[in-house]
């Protein structure tokens, strides 16, 4: 039986949560299914995230040309590590040309939109980026997750485990997807009621001070997208 | 000002999102308070887990010997490792022995029974996994997690992101936590409703098999915590 591959993409500084969320929803349906998940990176070497620690990807790009799916998770300065990377987009853009799905988590959608990937489409990001990607040629959403054709893209961090019940049911059965809710016990309970959402100003002018001032030494080497995440 | 060091504890085949979830609520508070997340293990260097990458922790158990609290991520067969090691047990029981919490997520829980640690104490798990913390003297209790005095039981996986904010409130206070909620844009909407319950009698006999198979080789020189866990 031929495998579907998903391959779930890592560079530095990414939001673990994005990665991991979806993951470990997705590597849960491998038992019932053909799916088959990887991570890939530029090299198999440890690579920061925005957490204490480092992972260290499965796969080299190279590795898997051309996998069935891509996840493209997201952080608040990871995104720009990949967009730098002409090896990394390059993969990308060459493996979403023939993937059956695209998909992102968080600002990972910020890496689709870079390559051109979101252009005519509706799309999701965190919720403090979203005006960004109409610079992209996108429609904005917000939603926990929206699927425009093969392109699904997932709100803030925890909302990539949602996005991958959803998309691993359409992936295998409802069964298969609930039989992985159920190993993850997957009933959230958030104990502090809703999102609070009269603090986002404050934090989206912290998270610009942080952009603002590690972006230049990032992303020097490409001034039209800099151009696009300036204040 | 003294820091709080919260000491998250990896050893291998760890499942992720247990130790992610709560490690990304935690973490977006250090910004607005003394907390600060470090992760340990054996040994500074690419260590396995249940998903198709590694992971390589920040400090080794002699940096951090006093955290402040600690956090025990679980997975199906990762918890049998941390019990097969005498210096990650010789840790775990002296700095638990000081520390101001002491939590655990999933089957992170048989690790804290192993230690003596949840004697007497109402405790969850894994659902999987609750009949077993009766053989080490605990309560079990079927909770999104459970607190008793300075111990903190979370249920399976996704349930330590849940944990983590109600801690996370209580460390600093319920604003702060608020705002971490809001970074990671947690207010899930489970996808396919409420977890079916029904599919959990064919899951315990497959991963039961898996136990039984590999116990032996992990946990052979600890007999008498091997019999606990015998099917």
């Amino acid at each position: 039986m031929r495998e579907r591959t998903i391959a779930f993409l890592i560079f530095p500084e990414i939001t673990p949560l994005d990665l991991v969320g979806p993951l470990q929803v997705l590597k849960a349906l491998e038992g019932s299914s053909d799916l088959r998940t990887v991570t890939v990176g530029e090299r198999i070497e440890p690579i920061e995230t925005d957490l204490p620690f480092r992972i260290v990807p499965e796969r080299t790009l190279d590795d898997v040309p051309e996998p069935y799916g891509i996840v493209v998770p997201g952080g608040l300065i990871g995104p720009f590590h990949a967009m730098a990377s002409d090896r990394i987009m390059g993969w990308l853009g060459r493996a979403a040309a023939k993937a059956s799905f695209v998909s992102s988590v968080c600002t990972g959608s910020l890496v689709l939109a870079a390559l051109g990937l979101l252009e005519g489409k509706k799309a999701t990001t965190h919720w403090s980026f979203l005006p960004h990607l109409a610079r992209f040629g996108a429609t904005p959403v917000k939603g926990r997750w929206v699927e425009d054709g093969r392109v699904i893209t997932a709100a803030g961090v925890s909302a990539g485990i949602d996005m991958a019940l959803a998309l691993g049911a359409r992936l295998t059965n409802e069964a298969s997807a609930k039989a992985a809710q159920l190993i993850l016990e997957y009933e959230p309970e958030p104990p502090l009621g809703p999102i609070a959402w009269e603090g986002s100003e404050t934090l989206v002018q912290g998270m610009g001070a942080v952009v603002a001032q590690r972006l230049p030494g990032i992303l020097g080497n490409k001034p039209e997208l800099l151009a696009k995440f300036a204040p």
